[in-house]
């Protein structure tokens, strides 16, 4: 039941772009020659030295772009507070809602009787919304009946270092699922293509030991591997 | 149907603010005199001769915070688009919605058939609502049947160069009705503790008389007051 | 020998703004209502738990705005990189730098030889810069030969999330003294407008005891009026 | 005399990423779908509609990360003032100014009595600032006395939409020679790797007919092939 993230562009060499700004901060030396200069070895000790010092800045050099689908506009509308971020999503106003499109929470799927009631109710809504329409109403006035839970589409792009913040934030155990899920599947993503920038992420639990909620879970990460592992749905 | 709209606080002396932060550019004084030493007559043409060029930076540093009530969650949506912004808003997290709150569209509201349909729908998604909170769905899931019209609160925060690129996008008439009311509101709430940093505003083909839309509406419009005194609900 | 820093304006009741969005985000009340309903030991409260949380979003509906004389161009340089902020700054290109006006570090000054050379200098540079506009070269070119420490002169303004994260960078030991100079003034003023948003604020070796710098100092501070009573020159 | 920029990075077919998200706001399909479907035709003719129309918003999911080496300080401090980029750059507190590396401005560069004394004293400047460093003065204090047309490196990253927005302020006539430089280099570079993106920029002179200056220079540019082949120094 969980959206589809697909990374779609970014930065090529991210790794290596980042280090060689960081270096070039303490240098003299042009980057475009530093960018050549590096051994792995020196390369990951530096950027683990970037990340856990939190001085980010050169971070934000590699940008990641990524197709978003299946995500309800509950989920979007959390995720668009992210203002370090470009957004481009599909709009209710000048597409039409085909067919029911409601994205169902698991605590509401798994529950048989709740899913039929939940499922009929997004089929009443956008049968009124087709109603609507062929009445004359706007696409963007009918959609207001339509469930807060429908599917929407994005392309996103953020940088590494907006991305670890929204990392921190949303891989936390106490996230809103739908965004959970997303984040887990863009960590997986980008870990593949820049390993070295976020070869580790996620909430304080899980990189420094400690928790900042005013609520904790009481059930910190232990590694990095539980968290990508872990199904929240 | 309209939301509502209320100035909570701003930067004092707002056009008097802005027009130090010009002239310091320019002079070799500091800001804590020019602040006190301008005419009335000189700060107008100073500030209409920025907002005519384009050069709105020392339009920054006054800002203006609002609370905002009754504006759907389909419009709080592209409210929080705007990045350079601050925003708090309600959440559906955490707080219970009590009773059916949507918000009705005028070509919907305007039709007694289909208002009445509409009505009865946004009843029936919000008895489901409760029903599945009281079959233990937490509320941030239960939302996902509420229609995406529901009634949400926010307080903004923007500064006078951000309001006015949001009145140029937001007051045509091309925009969505219920966030062109929003900037109605804010516009008339702003312009009268800040009559110089406002004293025009609004989408080009007022500020320009060229339209830069590409489905152009065909009615630019004339003036200011034909604007302000509009209804688009 | 440090700069002059003068909170020029800001947003009224800023204590009691923020506390109010805060509020709002949790409550089914309008903002206009919870502005008024607060004891003052519950909002003292309510902002320290979200300063410790480290869930600053609401502190950015307040902001205030300095007028800055004095500030050499290096230091300039680096507080303009705080990019979530406004800044008017006196410019090169317009204003003719009448006398010489160079900020001398104290590890100069305190040298009597070294002042001299330094004085020397700086008026050596002074007069070249006056002949070569007196030779038809243009002011903007001229400067090329000022001192970089030359004196500058802005207008700027920040919300208080983002002086939380400044002062966090700026008020460490290992800042650069002169912006140190300038935070510390720039603290001790907004505390005396909005002390419960600045109840507490600085390095984190003052806020969690921990330092998160490469290369620590070694004399972490061990409380607010430490900090705030130290002269760095 | 002019700064070397060299793109190093950027968001690989930033044409056609721009066009698919640029679409997807349209349309119900997945942008992993669109970014395959396109005639170079039809992607032509959107990008330019995008442009001219100046609804930029997709133009934000292409990156590109500059080296630029050889810009004076006193054009990196205003080059900095672009707050929507990311900027890593040559630290004067870390790294030691070795010889004299001022820019001379063409102003002065021409006429050789005023060439030979502004080298002289930057040679001067620099001679001072190696002694004090003997004397014991750190380096971040030592540079206070180097001239301000010092040379430095930075990385830089901007996304198409703010690259145009700073070649439409940056390639003006009345823009300082050392940026426009700088632009006409960065515009020249990416639009060899974004030709659609690109195909027209600057300032609104070139693209709409019209200045926005309060004092215009008189020589509007009547083509791109005439900005991008002159010399500004």
């Amino acid at each position: 039941m969980s959206c589809c993230v697909f990374l779609l562009s970014f930065t090529p060499r991210p790794d290596d772009i980042v280090a060689a700004a960081a270096r070039l901060c303490y240098s003299d030396v042009s980057a475009v020659d530093l960018l050549e200069d590096e051994s792995q070895e020196r390369k990951s000790s530096l950027l683990r030295h970037i990340r856990r010092s939190g001085h980010f800045s050169p971070f934000e050099h590699a940008s990641f772009t990524f197709a978003i689908d299946g995500l309800s506009r509950i989920a979007s509308h959390q995720l668009v507070r992210h203002r370090i971020a470009s957004y481009s999503q599909q709009s209710q106003r000048y597409v039409e809602m085909r067919g029911p499109d409601a994205i169902t929470p698991p605590s509401i799927g798994e529950v048989p009787a709740l899913k039929r009631k939940f499922e009929e109710a997004a089929q009443t809504a956008h049968s009124l919304y087709t109603e609507l329409i062929e009445h004359g109403v706007p696409k963007e006035d009918a959609r207001y009946i339509l469930p807060h839970g429908w599917s929407t589409r994005l392309v996103m792009t953020m940088n590494a270092r907006e991305l670890h913040h929204f990392f921190t934030l949303r891989l936390c155990r106490r996230a809103q699922w739908e965004i959970r899920d997303l984040a887990r599947g863009m960590l997986i993503a980008v870990r593949s293509v820049a390993p070295r920038l976020f070869e580790e992420a996620g909430p304080s639990c899980l990189l420094t030991g400690r928790c900042e909620e005013s609520s904790p879970c009481g059930r910190p990460f232990s590694s990095l591997e539980e968290l990508l592992d872990e199904k929240s749905v």
